[in-house]
């Protein structure tokens, strides 16, 4: 099937899109849809959320006077549709590229970008904050937050909902309902959006109200806005469901098909209008016109590698894919190892069960797995409870999301002293994903809280035995990070040991210069040290494992034995393991040289991993350097 | 008046409480309330809240089988009674003094308190979690959350609430409705809550129904039962408003008067019986029972000074007042004056206006100045799209509530170099309020920010500087924080003067030894240095002003100069401003020897700020004494 994208091609903004008739727009999102699939085929990426609002972008840019008027995207994953509408589509297969175009919205990137994103539910404070802003410099733009279901569920998106009721502004919350966040939605609010939606009664009536009233694109403006409020008045009565909404005093319209590109059109134009904060509710189909996406959703959020865009076949072999574990299943596998064994061990995830590989535990042990939606905060707070009830929490959070859940761990977990096991998965670089996301803060802001132990391990072996040593009792709370991405070890599911706390190790003796590592990046440095010592160059190097508490006797054995020493982690330099070592030297008063490698004082965009590590200095070249440059050769 | 407190004086456990016929309870309130009014009066905590909940508290120790069943108090402040009646009652006159019983539950004080606590929101997510463990261990305890509807306008209620829908646990949460956080409460669950309770229609029609179906306590359980379930869907019918818990699944029962205590005892042990997650809504008084209280409620949230209990007339006479001002006022007056001369400039906190005085602004230019209710997340995120938007918000959140916007800080602020500017109100030990109070951190957590401006001013002339500096064009995010308390400078009010950014400043030049210090602790250091002065010791100061971006330099000034540093921070040591200076010295390669004066590794309890100063070794004798054990003389 060769791609025609007649229409397409002439829209270089969407001034151009705002030129076509109407009837032409169904058109264009048939062209938009085959090229964000042929795009994301030969470019891996983001899928179904984009495909799911090919039709609400479309309608959104045809009514709104961008970008002038505000479109806030929230997450941001579903924005490729307006990328490619807002200029972008000659540089969309540079896609999440190093130096290419972002995979979110961002504002150093378009005018059509109205705010920076990639972490979820951020778009109706922000808009309210922009909407306060205009009205004050007496501007009337419109703004726009598209928020999906599962976006909702988080705690700030209610904070906004809350406060967006009680400030009179142009706001218009489009709640894209596709019943699917990365995984199946949880919670009360996910049950709710789909009772509003599938009243059958209600869908009755209001069919029956449509046939009296005559076809709806024959009424004007006026008494269409007015048979939406009557569908909703017979909504909320039909249902006997509140509309939440509604209860905050923020008017509410829908359902609506996403899918209806005209008549979404119609409905934006109405709802353009009416003044104050309003809602409208639209049912979409994550994956939308790609069938395998729209049967496998969660699968096909983000395909996995390259596929063909007719069939949906992945290009790579079964048999072609690496021996090597990804340290997401080593911690998926153990996990249920050790729940096996540990009935009191319990899995918590916000909303990232395949992300984190806890859907393995959840399958064979569904009581004993908490997906509790995209709700971070919660997600720590309800693993203090379930300490505290004597159950033993592994809270599996992404490092760049465990920001989100801050006083949460210090106020719930470690205050009390509570054995709550938190694995921070995606720590360090993270690649394509970007600057959002990258989990370069996490050990130096863990490190600062009392109580925790902070450690990282160095490969597949190591985490699985730090997971086994902080189920053993009475830990408190114990932080395990590790990186996205394939460990190297075939053989990793050896007999747990227990890993004294706090201890590091040597690897390896040397008398030039000694470098201390922490997590996986310690493999590089291996290899590095190994390749010196080939030249008769001998490199000590100390796996810490715990940034906290610090092995102050290993620290010790380095400090009297060398004076010339490197620090090197996949975390930020501000704060983190060398600060660490930098205070223990302090406190005892060493005197010593020492350079630290890590994630630089700024915010790192996206790429391949390896690439970033380049940018950043922590590949084999830059450690290398690091090491030439010292002077020891 | 004299305090017979016959009844209380038998109360040493909730066993004996049991103990009571049904009509006493009314007296042990009254006995309760005056105990807890005559404590206060002569050692000032909080008062509106305890007084608020006088009559739930006994009734829930009166229905509820605790310690087993477990009540977790939200935020805690109103938990004296609880306190009182939990075996406490002779160690209360010590309540949030150093080393006396905590002015919040905490679970190292007593098996009654279920959960520490100090910040707001968590107590539905920690009762989902205990329950959700009790259930797994077959134990059939019963779980009560009470909150306030202040505490429900956080987002992690909200995650609570949702979650709480999708498990069917045992958990009870008592909606404490008196409409008034500490400041007046904020958005649509506001609004919300006081249509239910006031409908006049509603509690017409069901004062009606009462009498067709005779008097409530006439009937037995079972129809108790339904009436309050017709009440609930009559009040749902006539006040045409949605009931956000039933839009969740959990069953909603209420209003009932939060003061008839025999009344409460009765629909508590209804509800006891009715398993599964649920609701009851109580309406009470903020201050209940003390006149002055009732009617002034956020000036008695928290009385200021000791007090007539009869009277409440405070003991110091207002010509007794310190001439020195807090450091809230120089903020609260210093924004309105800039705000007056910079018309970008908006005002936000999240539910602490009085407590950080922004109420001076909010009272004179009230559509500049914004309270978004307790919400930390929004309010971050809110200012992030006001500053997007082209104006200037002044964000103030106290230190330790930072810590539940940290994301939104990196992810909506700093990523997108947005101007807002972040007062760090509380900075510091903050004395009484205790370890979940703390403000410990903020430095180190913000000092890792890419993009980020981080200070904090040695006294009010600095502040106002500092505050007048961050509103001119281009300053990205920047942090300023200070201390809880009161300044020493009289004339604070002078002229602005812009402050270059990441410049420190010499105080004094000396030549044993020099004294690094950031923020108003560096007063404290200054009488030192003057005081070893006299005695012909010289010693420098260098005040910082900056931890990020650092002033390399004066510490390149410093530490060619000096070989004997001390730093000084009233903030953690573990990746502090002391360790930004030793990342300093590593990449400058530096031989020197420092000693980090700071809050040590674990968390400090309540006392006077001066008590935790010296425990932590940064008072004005644990400063002389690292002196001169550093050998200067």
């Amino acid at each position: 099937m060769e791609v025609t994208a007649s229409l397409l091609d002439q829209i270089n903004s969407p001034a151009d899109l705002r030129k076509l008739s109407k009837e032409k727009l169904e058109i264009l999102c048939n062209e938009l849809r085959e090229f964000i699939i042929e795009a994301v085929s030969s470019n891996p990426a983001h899928l179904g959320a984009s495909l799911g609002v090919v039709e609400l972008t479309v309608a959104l840019h045809y009514v709104f006077d961008t970008p002038n008027d505000k479109i806030i995207w929230d997450v941001g994953h579903q924005a490729y549709g307006h990328k490619i509408l807002t200029g972008r589509k000659e540089r969309f297969h540079t896609n999440r590229k190093f130096k290419g175009i972002s995979g979110f919205p961002n504002i150093f990137e378009s005018e059509y970008d109205a705010f920076s994103v990639g972490h979820s539910s951020t778009s109706i404070s922000a808009a309210l904050g922009m909407a306060i802003a205009a009205k004050k410099n007496q501007q009337n733009t419109q703004f726009v937050a598209v928020i999906g279901d599962g976006a909702l569920t988080a705690g700030l998106a209610f904070e906004g909902i809350n406060n967006l009721a009680a400030n009179y502004c142009n706001v218009l919350i489009i709640v894209n309902d596709n019943n699917i966040a990365i995984d199946a939605n949880v919670g009360g609010m996910s049950d709710y959006l789909v009772d509003i939606a599938t009243s059958h009664t209600y869908n009755k009536v209001r069919r029956e109200l449509f046939k009296t009233l005559g076809k709806i694109k024959l009424v004007g403006p006026r008494s269409r806005d007015l048979i939406i409020k009557i569908n909703n008045s017979i909504k909320t009565f039909l249902t006997k469901q509140a509309n939440i909404f509604e209860s905050f005093n923020i008017r509410y319209f829908g359902p609506v098909d996403g899918h209806d590109v005209e008549r979404l059109a119609d409905v934006l134009t109405d709802l353009k209008d009416i003044p104050g904060p309003k809602v409208l509710h639209i049912i979409t189909k994550k994956g939308k016109g790609f069938k395998i996406a729209e049967e496998k959703q969660t699968e096909w959020h983000a395909p996995v590698g390259k596929f063909d865009k007719d069939t949906g076949e992945y290009y790579f072999s079964t048999t072609e894919k690496s021996n090597s574990t990804r340290f997401q299943d080593v911690f998926g596998n153990t996990i249920v190892e050790l729940a096996r064994m540990n009935e009191k061990i319990v899995g918590i995830t916000p909303a990232m069960p395949t992300g984190c590989s806890l859907n393995i535990m959840m399958k064979e042990m569904p009581d004993r797995a908490f997906d509790v939606g995209i709700a971070e905060q919660h997600a720590v707070t309800f693993s203090a409870g379930l300490a505290m009830g004597g159950l033993l929490p592994f809270c599996n959070i992404y490092s760049s999301f465990m920001q989100r859940a801050y006083d949460q761990v210090i106020h719930d977990v470690a205050l009390q002293k509570l054995n709550v096991v938190f694995c921070l998965d995606r720590g360090g670089l993270v690649g394509a994903d970007g600057a959002t996301h990258q989990g370069a803060y996490d050990l130096a802001y863990f490190r600062i809280i009392p109580n925790m132990i902070v450690s990282a391990p160095m490969d597949e072996i190591e985490l699985r035995n730090l997971m086994y040593t902080a189920q053993l009792p009475n830990k408190g709370a114990f932080s395990i990070r590790y990186p996205r991405g394939t460990g190297s070890i075939i053989d990793w599911q050896q007999p747990f040991k227990e890993i004294p706390i706090g201890k590091g190790r040597k690897l390896r003796n040397g008398k030039h210069l000694a470098i201390i590592t922490i997590g996986t990046i310690g493999l590089t440095v291996s290899k590095i040290c190994e390749d010196f010592s080939k030249k008769g160059i001998e490199i000590a190097q100390f796996d810490m494992r715990f940034v906290k508490p610090i092995d102050t006797e290993l620290l010790h054995d380095v400090f009297t034995n060398f004076k010339k020493i490197i620090t090197v982690e996949d975390g930020c330099l501000q704060g983190g393991m060398g600060s660490a070592v930098l205070e223990f030297i302090a406190d005892n008063n060493y005197q010593t040289t020492i350079k630290r490698l890590g994630i630089p004082d700024n915010f790192i965009e996206h790429g391949t991993q390896e690439e970033l590590y380049k940018v950043c200095g922590i590949d084999e070249d830059g450690i290398i350097k690091a090491i030439t440059e010292f002077g020891i050769i």
